[in-house]
This record gives C-alpha cells, structure tokens and sequence, in this order.
C-alpha cells in the first residue's frame, strides 16, 4: 500500500522567494517584509515589482514601471463584448473576470519571446487589465456605462475611479492599497499553486492564471469575506429590532451558529493557530476610513461582534484555536471604502494576479514539470461485453 | 530542513477509480479494462460513460447519453465571435479551444444545481461542445465556413464531418473512436491533476476544465505529437533525395540528434519504463487505414523508421529505456485518418477532457482541499526604505 498525502496537506511542493507564513507564531513575510513592515507604506505598484524582482524600485524604475501599467488599461473590444454577454446573463463576477481575462491572450503583443524579460512585460499587461475587467463588468450588472481608465490615476486611485465613476479620496486609495499588498501572496495556497501546475507544462501566462481564477473562485478558497460582513449587518439590525445589547445578539448568534455546527466565517484559518497577521494590518487600515466617514459606530460595532466571538470560541471551542482572520477586516476595509460585499473576491483576485505572476516567473525558471501520481481503487481484468448482451 | 517534495514526482495524491499505469510491466487499466480490450471494441461514448458511471451503459443508456451529446454540440453565438477573433489573430488552436470552453459558462442551464446528478448533465453538455469548437476553429484559420453538427452522426463520426464538410468512411470513424477511447485517462498526469486541484475548490466545471486545456497546450504535456510525424517525412523526404535505404537514413538522422543532444519525439515517457501499451493499441488501429488508402508504404516506413530508432535507442542508451510512446502511433493513427499535424493535440484534448469530467466528479465526491505548502528561500526582516532614499 502507497501512502497518500490527501489534500496535499504535509507535502512542501518547492522553496520560493516570494512568501512564507509562520502559521503558529501568527507571521507572514512578503519578499523579505514583515506585512507590518511594507503593506502600510508602499503603494501597490512597488510590492508587485518587489515580488517580481525581488526588491523595491527606484523612482525611476516605478515610474517606467507605472507607465506599462497606465498604457495597457484598456479592453480589447472582445472582451467587453465576452463581459456584455455575461453581463446579460447576470453572470458571477468571478466567471466573468475568467472569460474576459481568458481573452487578452488576443492582444498578446510578443506571443513567441517566452524570455523572463517578455514574461514581465506580459504579466504588466495582464496585471494592468484586471481592475478594468472587474470595474466595467461590475458596473455592466448594475446598467451602468463601463468608464474608461484615468491615465492621471495609478493602479488603485484608478481602480477606485473605474468602480464609482469619480476619483475616491486620499484614505481610501491609501486604504485599497493596503488591502492590495497585505493579500497579494500567501505561500502555496490553491490559486497560486493551480498557476504554477500550469505554468510548469511550459504552458502560457494567460492559461495559468485562468486556472488561477477559476481556482479562486471556489468557495473553500477565495470566497468568504461576504459573509463575514453580512454577520455584522445581521448582528446589528436584530439588536436594533430587539432593542437589546449588542454583546447579547452577538452572543446568541454565535451559540445558534454551534449548535447548528456550522462555521462561522472570518474566523479560523487551515495555516494559522493564531490570530492572522494580516487582521491587524488591515483594522489599522480600517479605522481611519470610518472616523472619517462619521461612520465610526459601524466600526465599533464590527469590533465588538469581533470580540464577542472571539471570547464564544475561546470558552465552546478552546482547543481549536480560531482566531480572526483576514477575511473578516478585508470585509470591514473594503465596506469603509464604500464597496459593495459583491465585489469583494474579484478585488482579492484584483490583488493576488500580482502574487500569480510572481509565481509563474518562479516557475518558469525553475522548470519542472508537477506530476504527483495516483492509487487505484477500481476493478481489474474486466472483460469486453458487446451492447446487445448487457443488461 | 523539510524535505521538498520537487515536481511532485513520488507523492501520491488521492486514489482513483478511474485509471492505473504499470509503468514497469507497460500496462494501463482504464476503469477496470485493459487498454487493448476496450479502447478497439467500444464507440467512444460508452468508454465516457464507463468512466463516468464505472459501467459499461446499456442499449437504452448510451440512446440516451448519445441524444444529449447530439442535443448540445451546436456554439452560442458569443462562443463564435471568440473563435473569430481568435482566428483574424491566428491564435494557436489550443488558446482557442480555452477561451471558446471559458465561454459556455453562458450555456449553463441549472448554475445553481451542484448536484452530481446534474454535473454529469453538465459534463455531457461540455464534452459535447469541444469537437464543434476543434471542428469550427480549424475551418475558420483556414477560410473555410465552420460545418454544422449533424445530428444523424455520434460523436466521433460527427467530428470527422465538421473537419472535413463529409461524411467519413468506416474505417477512419473507427480508429478515431479506438483513439479517443486509447488517450481518454491517464493517471494523475498534469492536466487531469490541474482539473482536481482547481476542483478541490468546489469551483464549477468549466473553471477547472478550462485550467486543465491551459495545462495540456503546454510543451511539456500535450505538445508533441506533431514532431514525430514530421520525423517520419523528413527521413522519407531524404531517402528520396538521396536515393540511400531509408534505414541509413534514418539512423543517420538518429544519430545526428543523439550528437545534438536533441530529444526523439514519440519515443520514452515519464512513466513506462518499457513499450507504452497504448502504441500496440494504436498501430493495429491505424494498419487497416492504410491498406485502405493503398498507402501502405508510408505505414510500412513509418514503422521502419520506428524500428531503426528503437535499434539505435538500444544501442547507444541502453539504459535510458526510452521505447515508442503513445505520441509517434497517435501520430500515425491520426495522419491515416486523413488530418493534420497541427489538429492533433486539440483532438489530444478532445478525448482527454472524457477523463477530466470523470476525476472531477471523483473530485468533488471526495471534497476535501488541495493545498500543499512551500518552503523558503528568501529574506526576512527586509525594512521599509522610503521611495526618495532608493538608489
């Protein structure tokens, strides 16, 4: 009998540069930075291009590297007319973000130069086109006109303004960026781990991170930080129907939730035995937002929900060690810039192409091919048996 | 130190009902059967409906699994537009095939049933769709009007008419159902492996097929069937020139590769360390298309040339066991059939994605996560540096 690694759970595919995660002492490191250390301060075109190189730009450097992305914005019309047909047919954002995505291999400008040099170009153009595809398709399903790309607007700014249709204020471009850098890589989760499974076939950079998407889309990976905003909504009105304390809702609604042995989302993480790392970056990143907004019950609120739970798990379920997790402050961050929870996993996958691209460069050079084997639990020596004779 | 586990190369992901190769003794089980005693017997719709089902269907069964293939082959019409725009830009057949698959989320009828009742109705409407796509996309790159299914044909006869705008003979739908049923599952190789991990996710079927597509275009996986029909016409052609044996020349050709220190196309795989049994399956399908189109001396070279490389592979890499693959008889199987070198690997995918549905429902029945981890190589405790001070 083959021993087998289920879930791929134990198995250490290969080192990589670009993350790594200490899920006991609560830490994450992107390229060398603690995600306390660069997701507050960098903007989100200097953490991709320290993924891709592996340091930060210079000035000049980022400029080049912020014009590549500026100049390759726009859809090609296939893709707006792939968003129009989804759109039509009220399609999930994330398939949609897929088929668009799928698309650009049509306005690959160098499909033959495979060098790493063509690949970085590649993966700007691809990177520069997410935010267009998720904006204009987001606003297609609400019978909005899409608006065309700002070329005075960086990456986020721009993102921001393809959404709302104005230009969004300094805290909450500030705000997305650190939600871009703090979830742009996270060692070999699937989507990373589908890219680079696709990529070690020589495939294209196009075919990864479709797979990558589709990936992601699956609701045990990307899809969670809707409901961890939903429960705070839910908390709060019965409170406000009850009229009783917010602790005492958030009490009862936890204990329903045990008893009906379902999970509750935002808290709890398969490589975390403690509070995610990224939970801190991103309520730092938060709370400015709801000051601002005036909007600070809202965040209070979502903290006491926060630690009411926090103290339900810690006394029903002590040894399982649930502790925040990002999806539950990548909720609170993207509602305090005023998006909706719809948009939330195409704005996770907004950020994580950056961390895809990274990883199929990696992948690229190191040139191997991933094959794992399987064991077989079905029959052997069947015979052939004509139709006629089959019953 | 953890130990990484590169490539995957001995780690055993899961267990399948589906199929299993004995490398050493060169056999594979495909759902119970030996290659050689179902892929020659059965039509290609009951070797799906084996994998699917882990039975052969009954005469009412395959009626009506048939009827829904037939019921949906024909293309939305924003799967046509694709493939049109794909084809003013001369797109690699493959990329094709992804963004036109990537597409029929649109056709979805029941998005919300996630049954498994109901994704064997959706592989069916899937697998039933990849031909017209091959068929439609291959006409249009060469200014040909796509063909419309026609619904008095199955499966593979009806492929055929959509390439050729005719009606096959017997002999040529037979060996192509022998081959779609010969290559349909293949282990845990990388684009089945691919369809798993993205499936793992519970993300829907199309998502995870459309990876496994981006997978198989990749050199190192599906890309080679091509290069070992062109072998066999370059040596041709020089015998010709030359006026020498084509024996001489084809081991001077080996030879000139071996000091080149070129790979030899359609001989040694990954796995089998003798003959792939699929070669004898394919060679005995493909001598009566020959005899047939009273070209028998191109199969009787093709196999001289074979025979010459296996002397020379033996001779001077005797212990590399590098034996005839499953490429160089699809080569030939398919070149009798009457098609092109640059339509095989799409016909590779064709029959492929039969196995793809079958391990993605394994897949979901077993519903747990793939997600390996990764080690690291990079940095730690990198400071933040402020853009002005950056050289």
């Amino acid at each position: 009998m083959t021993e087998v690694a289920h879930g791929l759970r134990n198995v250490v595919l290969t080192e990589t540069r670009l993350s790594t995660i200490d899920g006991l002492a609560g830490k994450l490191v992107i390229a060398g930075f603690p995600v306390e250390e660069i997701a507050p301060h960098a903007t989100h075109e200097e953490v991709i291009y320290l993924l891709w190189h592996n340091r930060l730009p210079t000035a000049s450097e980022l400029d080049s590297f912020r014009k590549s992305l500026i100049d390759n914005r726009y859809l090609p019309d296939i893709t707006v007319t792939v968003l129009q047909a989804a759109a039509e047919r009220k399609l999930p954002i994330m398939d949609a973000l897929r088929m668009g995505v799928d698309t650009l291999s049509l306005v690959d400008t160098e499909p033959d130069d495979r060098s790493q040099e063509a690949n970085l170009r590649r993966g700007a153009r691809l990177l520069a086109r997410f935010p267009t595809i998720v904006a204009a398709y987001w606003r297609m399903i609400h019978h909005q006109q899409p608006i065309e790309p700002n070329p005075r607007l960086y990456h986020a700014a721009n993102f921001l303004y393809m959404i709302e249709g104005k230009e969004a204020d300094a805290a909450a471009v500030r705000a997305l960026e650190t939600y871009l850098n703090t979830v742009i890589d996270h060692g070999m989760n699937n989507s990373t781990f589908t890219a680079r499974v696709i990529a070690s076939t020589r495939s294209d950079m196009v075919s990864a991170i479709v797979g990558a998407i589709g990936a992601l889309k699956g609701p045990l990976h990307g899809g969670a930080p809707e409901p961890a905003m939903d429960m705070v909504f839910e908390i709060q009105d019965r409170a406000k129907k009850s009229g009783r304390r917010l602790e005492e809702e958030a009490r009862d609604w936890v204990q329903a939730r045990f008893r009906a042995k379902e999970r509750i989302m935002g808290f709890g993480h398969r490589v975390y035995k403690t509070r995610d790392p990224r939970a801190d970056v991103l309520a730092a990143a938060a709370e400015p937002l709801y000051e601002q907004t005036s909007n600070l019950q809202f965040y209070n609120d979502a903290r006491i929900v926060e630690s009411v739970i926090l103290q339900e798990l810690e006394t029903y379920k002590p040894n399982a060690n649930l502790k925040t997790n990002v999806e539950f402050y990548t909720a609170l961050v993207l509602h305090g810039i005023g998006l909706d929870s719809k948009i939330f996993t195409s704005i996770f996958a907004t950020s994580r192409v950056g961390g895809w691209i990274g990883h199929i460069l990696e992948q690229y050079e190191e040139d191997e091919l991933i094959r794992p084997s399987s064991g077989y639990s079905g029959e052997y020596n069947r015979k052939w048996t004509p139709l006629e004779t089959r019953v």
